[in-house]
């Protein structure tokens, strides 16, 4: 049996830039229709002229055009309402990130005061240009986003019009959340679908499965994948897919990132597959998201399937995917444009 | 002002074999006057020549008499009353591993049957044998040791008169079990006084702090600490410090442990100091211990500490230490013999 994708969408992706960006750039767009690109480049997207330049960049490390990266600029609370309009038409999201969250996140928002924000956030919610948020506190590592679920409240009620995206969501109180406010959304990863706290630090240390926010507990992925696989319409498939060189990841002081990009739609495949709910794939790798994104457009194109082993590559590059060196059960045996 | 500290003792150790034990057995001896020596090397000390033969590899790996390797056995069910006998006079306690749950633990016990049990608990317990266990369940990593508190409970109710060590602990729920119940004891070590999950992975990922069992939350910290500045009887010091070399450490799937034996006194000292409760120290790393193991014997050591800066190296050999290349505010500047 052949399960076709179409226009499978990454909602959350880290393509980086250089060499790193030429070696990601292209298995994303295998996979994918297109994706939002996060701008947590050094220094981060903050400028039309950047935003147009590291589009082009990504465009030249793809080679074709059946893959869009929908770009975002870097949140700061002094974009006007004149400047986003400029860039309106470049633009799919803007990214919010708190100060020194996460990598490269330094120049970030402190603090969440309505009023600092309120000129951006009103002129985003005018324009309808979505607010995509890294949701997380500087609290104890595992109470950092449910600790963040009042911060996303007060948005979703001050902003009542304002697309919010809780991006790579990782708790029960998020997911609870999404159906308190209308305006709320999300993003899951495929990694916080597969693994918990227990796979990264319950038996030997596995920096290639650390990231932020941190693999939470089993109920907590229990929660995300009532939603996943339920294809609720709130909930869209986002990588967060984040390259690091192997020594970066190998070495002391890892840093956080876990690269599924090459193998994600494999491995969701099997998980919804395993669950008997595939007919609920199309709407969370795609169709979720092209409701909840109403500014995109998507090229043509659709992923074929079958369940053919692949054994993924130890290494794409100098990055190690997740489950490098295991065979998955499904293969990608066509691509159609 | 000069802090002198009588006979202090590490009441959980891990000094390997080989070239590792002569590395670092020297180290506790100049801080230590005697230390419980764990049993877990590959295979674990089962029998009296094994015993006899680690311990005195681990007395001419130091070379003077001033520290004590008090020895304990791999616990097993089968060993008779007649087999603890001939060995009592050479043992301090028997260490007690549910299977696999711990480096080098495959052969401990799996599933805690009392009747199973009981023939070797009820000698230990009419022959004054200590047990020291490793509680945690194989459960989800944060959870481990509470889920263990009721096999603790389910020992000490059974066996009431077995002295049961619970060793590193790491939660509020063992805290709260060693009031509970006459025969329950408690070590602490150094590095579960100090961190959270947040210092291992909160920022970048920590392999030298990641030790099973994982530190936990800051609630769970703020119990230990409380236990052991105020001098509580029933715990003492055990470092449970464990040497890996430190690729080992560093390279994909680390090794569990924290190496604490060379700066555990210095940073002991600075803790009760700042925590206005220095009086209690002396409870906590050596009197409280004479008083729960009524079978050891104390050799005549004194360590004098000064507040004099102190850079910790940034290794021993090849094991790189808790605090490496940092400053501490402690230093020994004496050793009385």
């Amino acid at each position: 049996m052949a399960i076709i994708i179409n226009k499978p969408l990454d909602m959350h992706l880290h393509l980086r830039d250089g060499d790193m960006l030429k070696t990601v750039a292209p298995l994303s767009s295998k996979s994918f229709a297109g994706a939002i690109i996060m701008p947590n480049l050094v220094p981060p997207v903050t400028t039309r002229e950047e935003l147009v330049s590291y589009r082009d960049r990504i465009k030249s490390s793809i080679g074709d055009d059946t893959f869009t990266p929908y770009m975002t600029l870097f949140f700061k609370p002094t974009y006007t309402k004149e400047f986003l309009e400029s860039i309106k038409d470049e633009l799919t999201s803007i990214k919010l990130y708190p100060a020194g969250i996460t990598t490269n996140s330094e120049g970030g928002v402190s603090g969440f005061n309505v009023e600092e924000l309120r000129e951006t956030l009103d002129a985003m919610s005018e324009l309808e240009i979505p607010l995509s948020i890294h949701g997380e506190t500087n609290g104890f590592v595992m109470d950092r986003e449910a600790e963040f679920v009042s911060i996303y409240e007060m948005l979703a009620t001050n902003f009542p019009k304002l697309t919010i995206i809780m991006e790579h969501i990782t708790t029960k109180e998020s997911v609870e959340a999404l159906d308190r406010f209308n305006n709320l959304y999300a993003t899951i990863t495929l990694h916080h679908l597969m693994i918990t706290l227990d796979d990264v630090a319950g038996g030997m240390l596995q920096p290639h499965l650390f990231c932020k926010p941190i693999a939470k507990r089993p109920e907590d992925r229990e929660a995300l994948r009532r939603v996943a696989l339920d294809g609720h319409p709130k909930v869209m498939f986002g990588s967060d897919s984040a390259p690091h060189p192997q020594d970066a990841k190998e070495s002391c002081g890892c840093a956080a990132g876990v690269f599924t990009s090459p193998i994600a739609l494999q491995v969701l495949t099997q998980l919804f597959m395993e669950n008997s709910t595939l007919e609920k794939l199309q709407d969370f790798v795609s169709n979720n998201a092209q409701k909840i994104y109403k500014n995109i457009s998507v090229p043509k194109k659709s992923i074929t399937l079958e369940k053919i082993p692949f054994t993924v590559p130890n290494r794409y590059g100098i990055v190690v995917p997740m489950y490098a060196g295991e065979t998955l059960a499904y293969t990608i045996t066509k691509i159609e444009r």
